[in-house]
C-alpha cells in the first residue's frame, strides 16, 4: 500500500534525475499535460478539459456544466488595495462567467477557503457579504465549500455549477469560416484599472497622507475590483433566439481567447483594430500611462466580456437588436492565419502566452 | 460600482473598529456564521451547506451530489514526507469520501491547482499520477480545473461530482432514537500513521543518514498516506438492499462525527469504548507513543470510514453478511447525552473541537 522508496529520498525534494521548469512549458502546455491524463470513462462527461467549463449529462437533454477557478493573495490579488467584499464579489463573478460562456445558466456554487489568523471574523464577513451580493446578482446559491487555517494567505477557490439544454451549449468548437467574430461591452479597461492601483500603492508606500489621484478613474477602477459576469448578453440572446456557433470569456486578454477559439474550431480569425471595443475613460488613462490600446485589449486580460461567433445570417439579427455586442472581425480557413489589421492597414500576426508568473 | 471608502483604509488590513478573532468562533462556529449568510433561491438546491456534500435536484428523479475540499500545504500535509503521487491519490480519496457518505456514486472532479517553482514538471506529473490512480481506483473522471502559479506553497482544492437517486440520499439528519451506531474498518491508524511520519521527520532532520525505523508500521503509515474511500461499502449496502438512516465519514475523529449526526438527527448516541475498532499494528504502535486508544479512535481524524445508523431490521442483515460494518452504540432520545461508555463502565461525555489551526 504504502511505497517506502518515496519516504526517505522526498525528504529532498527534488533529488529527481531530471528537472523539467514549469516555465519551459507555460499554462497552456501545463493544461495540455495534464489532459492527457484524463482520459474520460464516464459516458455522461461530455466535455471534459478544455472549454471554459465540463459538460456532464443528465441524461434528460439537459446537462451540468462545472467550473473551478481560483484566486490566491498575491498571485490574483493584493489585499493591500483589493476591497474584501469586492474580492468576494469578483471571485463568484469569473465562475458565473466561464458558466455564461457555454451559453448555460448558473445555479449553485461551493467555496473552498483558506484563511489566515491575520483575517477576523469580521474581514471574513466582508468577504462573504461579497459573495452573497454576487449569489444574489445572478441568481445563485452557495450550496457548500471547505474552510481551513491557511499559513499562506488568503485561497479563495470557487467552483460553479450551471445548467443547460444539451443543444443549447456553445463551445469553443464550434465556429466555422466565414463568420463573424463578435465581443460584448469594450476590453482592456480591467488592465489599466489595475495599473492605477498599483501606482496608488506605490505611491501610498511612499507617502500615506497624500490622497488618491482618482477622479474619473471611476470605470476602469470599477472593472478591475468588481468585473461583472455578462449573464445579461446570454439572457438576451436567449430572447433574440439567437446562438453563437463559438464562445468564450475574455479572461487572459483578447488574443489568448482568439487563439483558443481558433485553434478549438480548426479556422483562423483575423480582428481589425479599429474595431476593438475600448472605453473612452480607459483611452485617457491609456494615454497617462503611454501604453497602447491594443496592448490593453489583446494582452490586458480580467475583461470578462464573451467573444462569440455568429453566422452572417445570424449576426444580422444581433445587429438591428443591440449595442452591447461588436463585431471586430472574421473567421477564415486554418491556414490562413490569426492576424490583427492594424489601423494603418498593416497584418500582424496574433500571439498569446497565457500566465508567466513562475 | 467601486466603493472608494474601501480604497485607502484597506491599505492596513486591519482598521476595523471591532476585531473578532477567528479562534473565538472555532470551526462550526464558523461555518455556521457562513451557513446564515447562504439562504438556498434555487429550487433545485435540495441540500446546502451542513451535510458531508450538497444536493441538487435533476428534476428527473436523480440528484447531482457536490462536495469540495482544499487541501494546503503546511497546514493538511508536509512534502517531507508526503510523497506527491500519494497526495494526489489521497486529495481524490478524501472527496470521494464525501459522495460516499451520501450513498452516491462519484462520477467525476474538477481540481484547482495552486503550483510553486519550486515543482518540476516531473513532479506535476508525479502528482497527476496519483490523481489518475484514484480516478481509475474509483471510476471517475477529471474534467477541468485551475492551474495556477503560488507563492504560498502547494494549494490542492477538489470538487467531486457524483449521483444518486434522490430516494437513496442519506443525509445526517435521518437517524431516530433506537438504531445501532455502526463504523466500517476500524479507527485512528492514520492519526498514529503521522505520529511515526512526523518522528521521522525529526529523526532525519538530526541523523540523515540513519535508517528509517519502520517495520511493521506499514499498514498505519498507509492509512495516513493513501486512505481509500469506502466505496466497497455503498455497493455492498446496495446488494444487501439496506441503506442507513444516517451516514457521515470519519474525517475529523468519530467524536467530532458522532456529534454532528447526533445533532442533525436530533438524537443523543452513545458508544462502547471496548468495540470500537482498532487494528493490531495500531494498537502496537499507540503503546509505543504511549497514546490512548480511545484518543486515536475520538480525536485522531483522517481514517475515512463511514459512521452510520440502522434500523435494528436492518443491522440484523448487515451483521449476518458482512464483517466490514461494526457496531459500536445506539442512538437514543436528545436528551439523554452523548456519551462513551468506558471500558471500566464509567460514562463520559463526548466532545469535539473541529480544527483549531488558528
Amino acid at each position: 500500500m504504502c511505497d517506502w522508496r518515496y519516504l526517505r529520498p522526498n525528504m529532498e525534494q527534488n533529488t529527481e534525475a531530471k528537472r523539467t521548469e514549469i516555465a519551459s512549458l507555460g499554462e497552456f502546455g501545463l493544461i495540455d499535460r495534464i489532459a492527457k491524463t484524463a482520459k474520460p470513462r464516464q459516458p455522461s462527461t461530455l466535455k471534459g478539459i478544455g472549454d471554459d467549463a465540463a459538460v456532464i449529462d443528465n441524461g434528460d437533454g439537459t446537462a451540468t456544466i462545472v467550473t473551478t477557478d481560483m484566486l490566491l493573495e498575491s498571485i490574483h490579488f493584493d489585499l493591500a488595495y483589493v476591497p474584501l467584499r469586492h474580492l468576494g464579489y469578483k471571485a463568484v463573478a469569473v465562475n458565473v462567467s466561464d458558466i455564461a460562456a457555454m451559453n448555460a445558466t448558473p445555479k449553485q456554487i461551493t467555496i473552498g477557503l483558506g484563511l489566515s489568523n491575520r483575517f477576523s471574523v469580521e474581514a471574513i464577513d466582508e468577504l462573504y457579504a461579497g459573495i452573497a451580493a454576487a449569489c444574489e446578482a445572478y441568481n445563485i446559491d452557495l450550496i457548500g465549500g471547505d474552510t481551513c487555517a491557511s499559513r499562506a494567505g488568503l485561497v479563495i477557490s470557487i467552483t460553479a455549477i450551471g445548467t443547460a439544454k444539451t443543444e443549447d451549449i456553445v463551445y469553443r468548437s464550434g465556429a466555422k469560416p466565414g463568420e463573424v467574430v463578435c465581443v460584448s461591452g469594450d476590453l482592456g479597461a480591467a488592465f489599466l484599472g489595475l495599473q492605477i492601483l498599483e501606482r496608488e500603492k506605490q505611491e501610498y508606500l511612499v507617502n500615506p497622507d497624500m490622497k488618491p489621484q482618482l477622479d474619473e478613474k471611476d470605470y476602469v477602477i470599477g472593472r478591475q475590483l468588481r468585473p461583472e459576469a455578462r449573464m445579461d448578453i446570454i439572457y438576451e440572446l436567449k430572447e433574440f433566439g439567437v446562438r453563437p456557433t463559438a464562445m468564450i470569456d475574455v479572461s487572459d486578454g483578447l488574443a489568448s481567447e482568439l487563439l483558443h477559439i481558433a485553434k478549438a474550431s480548426n479556422v483562423a480569425i483575423a480582428v481589425y483594430e479599429d474595431t476593438l471595443p475600448f472605453d473612452n475613460q480607459a483611452a485617457m488613462v491609456a494615454t497617462e500611462f503611454g501604453i497602447v490600446p491594443a496592448t490593453c485589449i489583446l494582452n490586458g486580460g480580467e475583461d470578462y466580456e464573451l467573444l462569440m461567433t455568429f453566422t452572417q445570417a445570424d449576426f444580422e439579427i444581433i445587429r438591428k437588436k443591440t449595442a452591447l455586442i461588436t463585431p471586430i472581425g472574421i473567421t477564415r480557413e486554418a491556414g490562413e492565419g490569426n492576424i490583427l489589421m492594424t489601423k494603418g492597414g498593416q497584418s500582424m500576426p496574433l500571439t498569446a502566452q497565457g500566465w508567466v508568473a513562475f
